[in-house]
């Protein structure tokens, strides 16, 4: 019986240029194709960060171009671009993936805008560099006039940092479930959504950060009621001892193990941790909800059991 | 009764830029909103000349700062970028301004493709100016490296010019109705849509191209079947003898009364001719379908006979 999906996109899933997109979009639509002919309702989450940071560079490169012209661009409102810019490959990608084998599904994407605290402890501690290298002059004023924290990146420079906060909610959630109960393959929550404050009750506010495309892929799929959250990344299965001569690949995960092996300090912060925190909050959220770890191009076999980490 | 109604914003209905925008949507939002509290459909289409000549100066200026590291960005990824950019904006103050007046309707931008011809003939001769000024030097250059079509710009520097092709058909059609029919107010075609040929049977290519908004309104609208088509501009009415002492202003217009005028010259290219073409395409498609030619802030009364321009 067909399940309802919410898949987050690995950045190998996209490249990172136009070009390695245009070829990269292919491989992401045969592997997702196959699992719509299997049956399934799919709802895609990607992430966005070499596209964001080329889009954050473009717009500050207007910026010196012609000062006078040009104010900086909000970082939600670059966000918002990259939506655009992934979405429009990524859709036609499926779409032309689908029309090959007969399916005749729409593909859309829904700009979307996902809802994150001001107060979220994040906020306090900017630690997500974004956006070109510049002088220690340059960043200061940045600084100085327009409240950018900034930070000495490894000797290379220094850069703008944002935060990355916890997603809340998505605010485009009926538009995206009307979509998938009219047969449609969606693209939502690209770069993990456009990050927005509520202010004077229901009033958005973009804010200056950048959230987590697993996670809000976690926020999407509960709020969705899926099935099944698939976190797709560079490896097959989640391991322990990680690149250890006693290194174990994991089939299977409750979400008791999950916290056991995150105290246990078993997986990388900024790499592995985000993908089983993400996985975990979607599993307990409610009985019956798994998430799948795994590669791309193993997302079939492992909704069938036969690869990949699941975490019931 | 409710009328299911395609709305062309003018360009003053977004501001030239991200200030200026951001104020003109809250007063679009409002003209709009009122014709939902009266019952009625939306889905709003919007141009974006100085919004996608933004993205794509800034795309340009990216390339300059680091030529072997940045591509030059296509005009069609530069379109689906700006409805991004103008989408993220006018949704936003739709929502707000439907949730001030306890409307719960969603409202949602869908990325929007719009089929033109390769043999159009518009792509013989390109004729509208995009992106930054250039030296002749990096004009030609352009022309010879990357098949551009330059000129020069009345003295102020060179140019690209691109096509201004005829839409045929909205690809994202089944998307925009599927939200249209679960009562959403829709953001489509944003720009005129990505302009796109068919390849290869069902495959897509960008153009680089840009498609007036009015005549992918006029497709929108016929596709969605709408009963009204409202093209909003800087006049509340059209007139004949336009800017001379017996100017007058009509109220009523038929299919063949348009284009009797038209053939006489009435509407000057490049500004009312296009609507009045864009109206009279919509109008004549079937029996009972309008266009109603007025100002924003006079749509309300125009859709009940109090003013404006109504082709039938």
């Amino acid at each position: 019986m067909g399940k309802r999906i919410v898949i987050a996109l690995g950045g190998n899933a996209l490249g990172s240029n136009l070009p390695e997109q245009m070829k990269a979009v292919k491989i992401t639509a045969r592997a997702i194709v196959d699992l719509i002919e299997d049956g399934h309702e799919v709802v895609i989450c990607h992430g966005n960060g070499p596209q964001v940071g080329m889009i954050q560079n473009a717009m500050v490169e207007l910026t010196r171009s012609d000062p006078e012209k040009y104010i900086p661009c909000p970082l939600s409102v670059c966000v918002a671009m990259s939506q655009g810019y992934i979405g429009y490959d990524l859709q036609n990608a499926m779409r032309e993936e689908m029309l090959d084998r007969g399916i005749s599904k729409g593909a859309a994407t829904v700009l979307t805008q996902v809802e994150v605290d001001p107060e979220d402890p994040a906020f306090l501690n900017p630690t997500k560099p974004i956006g070109p290298f510049m002088t220690e002059a340059e960043a200061r004023a940045l600084e100085k006039d327009r409240d950018y924290h900034v930070m000495e990146d490894a000797g290379r420079g220094w850069r703008r940092v944002v935060a990355s906060p916890e997603p809340k909610s998505i605010i485009e959630i009926d538009t995206i479930r009307s979509l998938v109960e009219t047969d449609h393959i969606v693209v939502a929550c690209g770069g993990g959504g456009i990050p927005v404050f509520r202010t004077e009750g229901h009033h958005l506010k973009g804010a200056a950060a950048v959230i987590d495309k697993d996670f809000a892929a976690a926020v999407l799929a509960k709020q969705l009621d899926a099935d099944l959250l698939i976190i797709l990344t560079a490896v097959e299965k989640v391991s322990i001892h990680f690149g250890k001569p006693d290194q174990q690949d994991l089939d299977r995960l409750t979400a008791e193990e999950v916290r056991k092996y995150i105290a246990d300090g078993e997986f990388a912060p900024g790499s592995m941790l985000p993908k089983v925190e993400a996985a975990l909050s979607f599993a307990e959220s409610a009985p019956g909800r798994e998430t799948l770890i795994t590669l791309l191009e193993k997302a079939r076999d492992g909704i069938n059991g036969k690869t990949g980490t699941i975490i019931v």
